[in-house]
């Protein structure tokens, strides 16, 4: 399928700039820009592939000044990232999607499914499981018993969900995640450790997208609880009784103890460590291998381990890295005082 | 079910402070508690929660001394958190399990299974699998050809066993865990590297729990041990021929590179890296994100990356932080040096 | 099997020091050495080990010189290392390999399956997928519609593969590792975040083993690239459109942030962390759980986090473990030059 210029422009609301005439019929990165494919540049880093790209359109910010010729035709939009990811969105769409039920596949008879769903083979559907509508649950995935999943969820293969947790609507849950899995608690005995039974369960709530290999602990009592429009990246770990903010999102192999509390519109770069029983206000940002060890107020920016605010690390580490240097300056002006002596 | 405190108490030897009749029909957190639910207060920096708490009961260690008056009836036990796990256990316990075999499952006809088993759909038993009594194998688990696993013994759904990998008695390894693939060994050759095959297996003794989606290599000759007690949390990499002492603890995410040998009763937080090729002694504490780059002696505790005596790492570091400002000082201690001279 | 050492020694190109007509049956670890087994000593750590092993062969380097009197016959080698690998490749290869089709599986009908296959059961074999010859593919394995697989290439338990991602021939993937889940975009909008759709996908090229529970997301747009003799091991993380270099060894827990480009015959320890589009030069070598936020030129060894060359963060972290010592005599200088004053 061909596209114009100025039907992209169209729909995304943006202004061309150049030939409104020219077409694309697919997608390509700046730096690897071919003939007849659509580009885009949100930053600022990769501007200079835009004087030389052969990507017949390239979507911009409106305010995107160019420093050189361009060979390109424009298309100035609000914000390029956005205008590209409902351009892949609808590029996505049109690849069509799997449906109804394969076999062999496992659904109990007390299992209720929704309209509009796929069910891959070897999946396991348990007792009393809910699914909503249109949800898809690709092959080797397991759904717990009593586990209540919303309607538009799709659960990729094999993701493990333990009995009793519950997934909102409009919901990704990438491969080979866990949740529900026993909390890690243990009370220390005479013969070592006796395990603390894990009775409460997962609640995640909609729009949240997990990736995958990260696992979501299953609280000791209550629930551990991933609210509205979370983002979690790849190999995270996330706690028993631990509550993630509204819309924070977390880069992969992140790890979150047992019983803190995330803020909303938290961002945490990725490999980051949050103690136990802490809590992290609203809009909190951490810069990645951060590792946090008491409670941080809401709308600040900490780095390093243990971590603190990160301008103020970002100094501290700057004069690490002279320390040698400076170790010498201290014995010369020791010398000098002994010789002033 | 309504339980009295009375009945709670003498159940867990405690003793009941306040209304010995008051019933409760489940267990709650001490900040979220409701009416006729029991909670339990173990972290003194919980304490203030008691004195709002809704909870009925409260489980108190037997010294408590509260601070202010309490409307709950307390029960006091020996360690409240030790009294909560038995009743946590038992509330466990009541939750039915399943049995028998689910279809479809391959089951390999050599397989030797014994009495009380679970095996769920799509389970995977190998050649010459011998499974003790009262096993439960969930679904989507792979047990590989000439794997032994012991009594009692829980295997859930996804996780994966190479071939003639063993577990022991009452061992417990949640979902998506993967036990016995190949150590990372690889020799250098002149046009990159050569594998060098991993011949040997894991041995998992008895009461070991390993949480989801850890990874447990097999030796390259012999066997990667984790011995008797031993709890992994999730995320966990346990490279070839390591040696995990007996109920030594690890939180989430540690990284143990390869033929390390850990010692007994060890804890170490979320994160930490240790090198290969090292030993760490019985009893080594180890803080979140520690680094562990060469032998550490039995009972030390250390912290830092890479890690040293716990003590020494936090003063330095309260130094560290004041960097910027100690530069400072020795610049103007320079220039005072000067115009003394 | 009995083997003397003259044939083994004939088979390496080695040269026997001892009894020529010595016979082993197996192999060992030099420590754990047995009579009729055959140890190696590579790591010169291990040296005092070979004077009392009770392995009746020990593979050495050719320059071995021993310190003291020896029971064992050594047979000398170019590199023990290297003919160890040979040695257990051979006793890997005696190993039965399964092969055939196990029962259930689903196979798409229009999946394309090369010959001297091993199709496990409750494998899936999605549409167009393409298996090359001696493709062994292990239970639970979830082949998503359009992958191609190259010939003698080993996929075991439980990997996840999504759609339309390419992997080479000699290439092994261990259990639980998920190929081309979406890589990690949003874009920010009023109420959140609204998801960038990856269309891209994961290109795996030749002689690349990838460990266990390791996750290589989809590109956005484009393909995520590991390329040729890439070795990664368990719980790696590569974002989306991440290109790794030929013969490039990742050590487990290591994370690389999206656009990241790693050089050809680059080491890391474990645990280390990548920044997202940056670009890492061939040869480099980052210590264990190093923090990489900017490019580094090729050849560098660096350490740390925010990372630098390892002479210098070593130099540093020495000074560092002394800052509350130098903190003190920057205090007592003062008062020096107080009193000098």
């Amino acid at each position: 399928m061909e596209f114009k210029a100025k039907d992209i422009a169209s729909l995304l609301r943006g202004v061309v700039e150049g030939d409104e005439n020219v077409t694309v019929n697919n997608v390509s990165k700046i730096e690897e820009g071919k003939p007849h494919t659509l580009a885009f540049l949100a930053n600022p880093k990769y501007e200079h592939y835009i004087y030389t790209t052969r990507a017949s359109i390239v979507l911009v910010n409106a305010d995107f000044q160019p420093s050189a010729p361009l060979s390109c035709t424009l298309i100035r939009v609000p914000s390029a990232y956005e205008a590209i990811a409902v351009l892949l969105k609808m590029y996505e769409n049109m690849r069509p999607q799997p449906s109804g039920i394969e076999q062999p596949s496992f659904i109990h008879e007390t299992a209720e499914i929704g309209e509009g769903h796929y069910i891959g083979a070897f999946a396991y559907i348990g007792k009393g499981v809910k699914l909503g509508k249109n949800v898809r649950i690709y092959p080797h995935a397991y759904i717990g018993d009593g586990v209540k999943v919303g309607d538009n969820t799709t659960i990729y293969a094999g993701v493990k969900v333990y009995y009793g947790c519950e997934i909102g609507n409009f919901c990704t849950i990438h491969a080979g995640t866990v949740i529900g899995a026993d909390g890690f608690g243990f009370a220390p005995s005479t013969e070592g450790y006796n395990k603390v039974a894990q009775i409460g369960n997962v609640v995640i709530e909609d729009n949240v997208e997990i990736g995958a290999n990260s696992c979501i602990d299953r609280a000791t009592m209550g629930s551990t609880r991933i609210l509205k429009g979370v983002k979690l990246d790849n190999l995270i770990q996330i706690a028993h009784n631990v509550v993630v903010g509204e819309n924070t999102v977390m880069a992969a192999q992140c790890g979150v103890a047992g019983t803190a509390k995330i803020g909303a519109n938290c961002m945490f770069g990725g490999q980051v460590g949050i103690a136990g029983h802490i809590s992290i206000g609203d809009g909190v940002h951490l810069a990645a291998q951060s590792g946090v060890m008491g409670d941080i107020e809401a709308g600040k920016t900490f780095m390093g381990a243990p971590a603190f605010e990160v301008a103020q690390y970002k100094k501290a580490y700057v004069v690490f890295r002279k320390l040698p240097e400076l170790y010498g300056q201290l014995r010369d002006l020791k010398k000098e005082i002994q010789t002033l002596k």
